[in-house]
């Protein structure tokens, strides 16, 4: 499924040293009602919490780094889930070796320094979250594209 | 070279589990007639195959890895090649232990679940790739930048 | 803090070979006089160098890889220090076997090819780095978020 959307607000966030990233950006978009939109950001951060998803299984599994890491990147989106706005975002991180890892941002991300970038969007019908039962992931509902 | 843009038509988009990843987008592009914009997406694949260019050789080797990954990023464009829309899309993948790897996407890639944004632009002239012969690539013409 | 930004110019951009990838990138922010803005890119490269910032020292440590290399994301952005456009981006890169590294971007990185999407934006207020003691680094000023 495909929607087509219009650009709404767009902002540019220093996020606070200390936060947790991933509710965060979730406050963020939830005190200015941002229910559609794309989020991208860059930074550091001082422990992190990811996840992997066992695609057979279909249940995740959350993997914890108690060290300071780079956020190379973050890429998500924004939409409904249970009525509320949700930040789905994948990380990647590098540690003092230049090695990366990283996966579905989770909460327990603590930040160091983050410079995010948000741009919503409009769209003629909202882009809500769904069980969809062959992933077992809560996915954009209306059929496939 | 440098070619300044106008942003046209967004999309929000989720792909198909089961489908080619490249090919999915590039369908979405050609039904929609996108002859230039970025991509970006995030999810997770069944299986991947994405290339390495080897400079000094000129010439792709590709990788594949049979098995469920993370898409952490995928990060791309969309011009003309022989007429037709074409995604450049180069990707992060993560497995279970949260190592990451990847490359240039190539077909081969299988989609478990995928949320990509698309964004659309117009230019005065198109963007078109042509062969470059001090890279063996094909490059956007008309000039260094 | 968080500053609500509009779209200024956007930019699709094809970068030199041989040319240094931040230098190039600063270039062409200084030359268009973009302030504030965005910056995607993906490539390849011929050599890199990035840097870990160690948190606890308040320092960065900076890698060399004297290799080509996939870019396989470039997330960044463009904001002043000391007056003139700053870009701040962070890479994640990747050799022939489909390994991954990276951070923060640095000179000293070469350009083999590289496809860039510049995004400029306008502010009420300039986005200006400052000296954040807390992190030692050059941060967006004016409190938090």
């Amino acid at each position: 499924m495909k929607v087509t959307v219009t650009p709404g607000r767009r902002l540019m966030a220093r996020l606070s040293m200390g936060d947790d990233l991933l509710l965060a950006l979730e406050k963020l978009c939830g005190e200015l009602d941002i229910r559609l939109g794309e989020v991208r950001a860059i930074g550091a951060v001082s422990r992190a919490r990811f996840g992997y998803y066992h695609q057979a299984q279909q249940k995740y599994e959350f993997l914890e780094m108690g060290k300071p890491l780079e956020i190379l990147s973050l890429v998500g989106n924004i939409s409904l889930k249970d009525g509320r706005p949700m930040v789905h975002a994948h990380i990647v991180l590098a540690d003092g070796k230049g090695a990366t890892l990283g996966g579905h941002l989770a909460e327990g991300t603590v930040i160091f320094a983050c410079e995010a970038a948000i741009q919503e969007y409009q769209s003629g019908e909202p882009l809500v979250r769904q069980l969809d039962k062959d992933t077992g992931l809560f996915l954009w509902g209306g059929g496939k594209c």
